[in-house]
């Protein structure tokens, strides 16, 4: 499988009033595993995410949500870059509650997908990715 | 037409390095602008959203984003419900970039939908929509 | 009294599992009212907070939270500015929960202080406060 | 020295549009190596914090910020508690910014304090810190 690991406990700050993990968040753990996804293929976070002349916007997102996670509540998160075009790529995240010592399988919290654009941060016309990105996208999508 | 309206400035930590709002927190203000429309039903948003037997979780979630928002930013969204089946429904939200005074006209930020299903809390078996929010709903529907 | 007043419902995801505002979320709200009491004196959200040579990060905060909140609470912040020094300012936040339609007075939420500094931003080194800034400060600070 | 360690990465949302981290958001930071540390401690998060009759809020915050953080950048957590009151104890954070391979040593970026108060969830009366709370912060105000 050409996905990306990423562990992660859930937070206190992450959950609301209903005790459990505010759908809009599970995106931000998405975008946590992406950014280590990148930081393992050696591209360094502190500028990629900055304005450099090229910016990479997320287009679209979608999400199902399976099943609630609580406080403590110990994630793993898969990433699978897919190329879309000379200028976009797409991003494919499965959300795993792990469990316990001892006890069952995983089972799947979320899925999530997002679309990723590459773009002149001053025109906002599009742009072919830059290199290390496009190398680490088609790296995973011939996978 | 059946929407709700709520207005909201983008604040400073609304933003991102990108300098922008992340997409993530597009759908933390679509849920604001599901909240007022509550609140403007009559509906108590201190109880709606705690576990009373009852709760009624996002089961899925999209979004196309359309335009950067910057601190500073006025927004304003549209929010209008359409009933599925007897325990769920769903959310369009528009959110739309206010003019400055004198400028031209409204232009989309962003479209996004929610799914929401009314579920027993302890069971997770579907439950059907408790009347207040049913009516809320239904008015909508139909308008 | 030489404060601002900004209005702001408590939102279901400014809230945390035990079913109230997570205690750093009350300095997010303190912010808002800062920007909300700058735009008001007439300088620009989108560049302030932006780097452009001149940053004014906050160096410190302390606050003391005195009542809970829920989701659907009605608070009121008070901001006022103090001069500290050439290049500092502090500003003393007061929250107040406002009562429902007929019910009794306002009770105060939380206190909280924020000391900010100017720096160049680039050797960090401190800078005397933009005048537009200084000019709300002092005008506060001289009421 | 009695302190527990944490580390954590930067995250391109825990960024604001100055490009780094919000102030507030360090509190956050704090609140998630002392979860880190209950766990250690044998303490189950998923009922410690949510209301179960007692509930133990954070009555003040204190933190004097020192350095900028980027996303990226790699952070340790100390965090050390102590008894103030039967009811009551306080926790000091050092957040330090860790080096990347081969560079110098680690600096502080943020020191913090927070102040804790056992209740009734229902009353609001002070009660004594739960046993096994009680052990923990007792077994680091001894070491």
């Amino acid at each position: 499988m050409a996905a990306f690991a990423y562990a992660r406990t859930i937070h206190f700050p992450d959950t609301d009033a209903a005790g459990v993990v505010f759908f809009a968040r599970y995106l931000f753990i998405c975008h946590e595993a992406y950014e280590e996804a990148l930081a393992a293929a050696g591209i360094p976070l502190a500028t990629f995410f900055a304005d450099t002349g090229l910016v990479i916007p997320i287009a679209k997102s979608e999400a199902t949500y399976l099943r609630p996670l609580l406080c403590g509540d110990r994630l793993g998160v898969e990433v699978a870059p897919t190329r879309l075009t000379a200028d976009s790529f797409a991003l494919d995240f499965v959300l795993w509650k792990l469990p316990a010592a001892g006890a069952a399988a995983p089972k799947r919290a979320a899925v999530a997908r997002t679309e990723h654009v590459c773009i002149d941060s001053r025109t906002r016309e599009r742009r072919p990715l830059p290199p290390a990105l496009a190398a680490w996208v088609d790296a995973a999508t011939a996978a």
